[in-house]
């Protein structure tokens, strides 16, 4: 009898790392996560990736695993399975995680980028399984793209990952670190949502935000959010502007990729509800030379678990083809 | 002793149609090219690339052809070999060209979009030669696009055409048949260079192109180019404006794609080397969540013998593998 084969899947971003045991069709037989806390040091932060692989292991009542899918918030050097990622971890530069987790679970490990794993996982299993062309578009502190083409993340040349969450859309918006003007992500993420709230305000100060930052809150984007569903106008309007240009954006992801499905996530997405009325209606607009009414547009579905599924895919995809 | 065998590659645009006789490894051994007149009709029209592929043939001293790449400016019916474009064919809608070919010449017959047989042939032998993602994009009357993964046209759902021309990137402005304002189109097109002068020279009364104006003559695209090479100021400003707008959708099919190369052609790149100083600075303006300039920006190389190449190409992967 041929005993089953598992996986390990890692999701590891700013805040939380989480670990998954996955089998070959994608069932978690274990789940876990933990915070990383980046800034205690690279040495600290993979010992508590090693641990976390260990209780989910015994977890599953598992002493062996075929292999190690990491997905990882990037910059990333994918081939060495290295994390060059400073940004969002502080310190964890030039890190080399593949040859401790490797050697400690005689296994092989794959290296993805957060976007590409969370795709990978929604189109495996979730909001775009059974596509061909599927495309993740998540709203968040930034903006992240990914896109899955039969089956596969799609890369660029010398294997870059495609930033269409960069995307130039309004040559006269907010400045961006990627050196643009008006990209996708400074028009619609949760900072560039709160940014462009904090301009309005003195216009409206009647409006529940106006009222909220006298009382000395710092604004975030769930405030903006929460304002819009009790019916605050300024809120309203700032959501339907980010709406909008997320409408505008995802129009161009059909123009290039023609995705059968776009899936969109990320922490400001928890509040589809609110944008995709707009996000409609600027596609709707948009029909004449590709058929924007017939892509499905959908809430991505696997939640926190999409990391950690895409990762094992990967390293499934990579050890059984 | 095998013979050698040959397909015929078509190209037929609005206003004349190429035909040429390809070997496999990509060799002209015959080309021509005829006024299509579509006006006078589709039976005629019909009979008149039926009349080249025959001429060619003996040109080239053969008898059969292994089969027919048709590469047409679209709206097509692709899979069952229609053209239906009454837009730049006048008339040509519902027709159905593969029946009549396949049939006269004994031999099967692909059929597709003008842009992408281009591409493809630019990929094949021209300035894409050698990668394995390649991007086109033609800047005439319209703005097309096309993306060669691998060697083989990438196509959406249903196999649809992806329209990186008609990719919003300004939404002030001006509007496009597509339903955008603002389109990659609309703000770099010939039309829209033309265009765009017409609404600046009332206030540079002093301008070449408000003299030209003044002496009666409808202003072309061309004439801005010349104005701008002659150094007319606001000639030159409105080639900056496009170009750096062109600049701009280079970036985002950089950030989508991340092709090896971006060749571009059309009628407006004929200017290639008035367009390009612009539009590297804007593509190293936008280094820094993508690789800008590793990217090789090129103007096409195989001119009107793109998509004749670009369509036996197509045939023979259909025929050959």
């Amino acid at each position: 009898m041929s005993q089953e084969e598992f996986v390990v899947g890692i999701d590891l971003g700013g805040t939380n790392v989480r670990a998954a045991v996955v089998s070959r069709r994608g069932e978690i037989k274990a789940w876990a996560q933990a915070p990383i806390e980046a800034a205690r040091g690279v040495e600290q932060g993979i010992l508590r990736i090693q641990n976390l692989i260990h209780q989910v292991m015994e977890q599953a009542g598992i002493k062996q695993i075929a292999g190690i899918g990491f997905g990882s918030t990037g910059p990333l050097d994918r081939e060495n399975g290295f994390i060059q990622n400073p940004y969002t971890l502080p310190g964890w530069e030039n890190v080399d995680v593949r040859t401790p987790l490797s050697r400690a679970f005689d296994a092989p490990l794959i290296m993805e980028n957060d976007a590409d794993a969370a795709a990978l996982g929604e189109a495996w299993l979730g909001s775009g399984k059974g596509t061909s062309r599927f495309a993740l578009v998540t709203v968040g502190t930034g903006v992240g793209s990914a896109f899955i083409l039969d089956g596969h993340i799609y890369r660029g040349m010398d294997g870059e990952h495609p930033e269409a969450g960069h995307q130039v859309l309004d040559p006269n918006g907010p400045p961006c670190y990627c050196g643009a003007r008006g990209c996708l992500e400074s028009l619609v993420s949760g900072p560039a949502i709160v940014e462009s709230a904090r301009r309005a305000i003195p216009q409206y100060p009647e409006s529940l935000l106006a009222r909220l930052e006298q009382n000395g809150h710092p604004l975030d984007a769930v405030q903006v959010v929460e304002a819009a569903r009790q019916g605050d106008r300024l809120a309203q309007q700032i959501i339907r502007e980010a709406a909008t240009y997320l409408g505008l954006g995802l129009v161009n992801v059909l123009l290039f990729y023609l995705p059968e499905c776009i899936a969109l996530g990320g922490g400001v997405m928890k509040n589809y509800d609110l944008f995709i009325p707009h996000i409609l209606q600027v596609l709707s607009q948009h029909d004449v030379v590709v058929p924007t009414r017939r892509v499905r547009i959908t809430p991505a579905s696997l939640g926190n678990k999409a990391g950690v599924l895409g990762a094992a895919r990967a390293i499934w995809q990579q050890i059984r083809g």
